[in-house]
């Protein structure tokens, strides 16, 4: 079979990852809108459109399922592409909220994303109706160190200790990474939540989430387009795939 | 007299302090293009097209001299500006290398700015054009370091000696901040490169170059207009101009 994700730029190359290392046999097609990120301070038409126009490009390449690798995306978007498509279509913000569902003990769960994710509490609601008590914190450095490729060490060390200290006082058992970005920062916080804290990777939740639906192509492709090229973009691919891949240049056609 | 301004966003705020501070008797307007920023990532042509639509707006708030307080449009627009329209046009990246050149003694000048300044080497061609020997470094967390507040401290002294390092062994004796954010970055960076390296901040280098031009109008209002909110942006006011103030927002007449 083949899978199509679609993200407002690099940052579902995370979710791209976690899906190939457990769906070896299977094709994929990636697309990072990258000629109009971020999403987060778009208005909910925009995004809506952009991710139609993301949508139709990944069924027009064959794909049998969909998934929308990008927050807002997500939260503004996965319904309506529900209704237009007849193929399997997931976000990534529920798999994660159900993986934390199904994970917290003490019913106190923290949320870190962008400023927009959190400010959408997208995440909040869902877990809120569940009856959880929701902890949230915008984490906006988060993103530009991992575009420069610190993933670890002193800064990373500290940035994560600048955000995540009221976080650790708030005596929450599981942590969701609602940013696509932050997987990548993971072992970082892990380490300096401690043991207690699970951290809930939406890419490695959507991985897990989908395997009902997945079935071995036998073939292993892979096609990464982007809207945009961007000075780091070869550096992104590869510090976040593992290897170096080319991309294609693509024009979205405009609809407005 | 009247004093327009336009940025992309609000590193030109830094700009508009520098002014007000030297000449508190002049009536400023500021148009930071928040709904279309950055512009460091767009295509000259489109670059020149918002720059225009920027300036005819002030051009329609009686302004009598025009700054344009971004490197990126000062780099592409400069001389479309001062073709169109009668009155001073001024942009931050002349100003910035006749202060280098008036400092440096060794002839050896650091530039840092965001990657799309220091790729287009708009400041590296005018020095090596008089001689200098230029070493450019781009800074990407600056930015978003500011926009988070994070001014001083442990986390940006440490991102400072991430970058600068490897321009302390240059033995330059005259370093320029080639992006509007970083004059808030500057005691960090003053303080890393020690007394020997002369700090050149373009804010001020614009405020110094216009002086033939200022005449005094004996009020001091102030408008600030934006094209877009965003969650920061009086939190930025407050912390740059240093008190809170009003700002409107604007809708660009879209030219195309």
């Amino acid at each position: 079979m083949k899978i199509g994700l679609f993200d407002s730029g690099v940052g579902g190359l995370t979710v791209l990852k976690a899906l190939r290392d457990k769906y070896p046999e299977v094709d994929f097609v990636y697309l990072g809108d990258t000629a109009r990120v971020p999403y987060g301070n778009k208005s909910a038409q925009t995004v809506i459109r952009y991710s139609l126009e993301g949508a139709e490009f990944l069924l027009s390449e064959g794909v049998d399922l969909l998934i929308i690798a990008c927050n807002t995306a997500s939260s503004y978007a996965l319904d309506v592409l529900r209704e237009n498509f007849s193929i399997p279509v997931f976000g990534v913000i529920e798999p994660g909220v159900k993986h934390a569902l199904d994970t917290t003990k003490n019913r106190r769960v923290g949320v870190i994303g962008t400023k927009a994710t959190v400010s959408s509490d997208a995440y909040g609601r869902l877990l809120r109706s569940k009856g959880i008590e929701v902890f949230q914190k915008a984490c906006p450095l988060f993103v530009p160190l991992v575009e420069e490729g610190i993933l670890n060490g002193d800064i990373a060390q500290r940035v994560v200790e600048y955000y995540l200290t009221e976080l650790k006082d708030k005596d929450i058992d599981t942590l969701i990474l609602a940013c696509t970005h932050y997987p990548l920062l993971k072992p970082v916080i892990e380490e300096f939540m401690g043991e207690s804290v699970k951290v809930i990777d939406s890419a490695e939740s959507t991985a897990l989430e989908i395997m009902p639906f997945v079935e071995r192509s036998g073939s292993s492709s892979l096609s990464l387009y982007f809207t945009d090229h961007s000075p780091s973009l070869n550096f992104l691919i590869e510090l976040i795939l593992g290897e170096p891949i080319d991309y294609k240049l693509l024009t979205l056609p405009c609809k407005v």
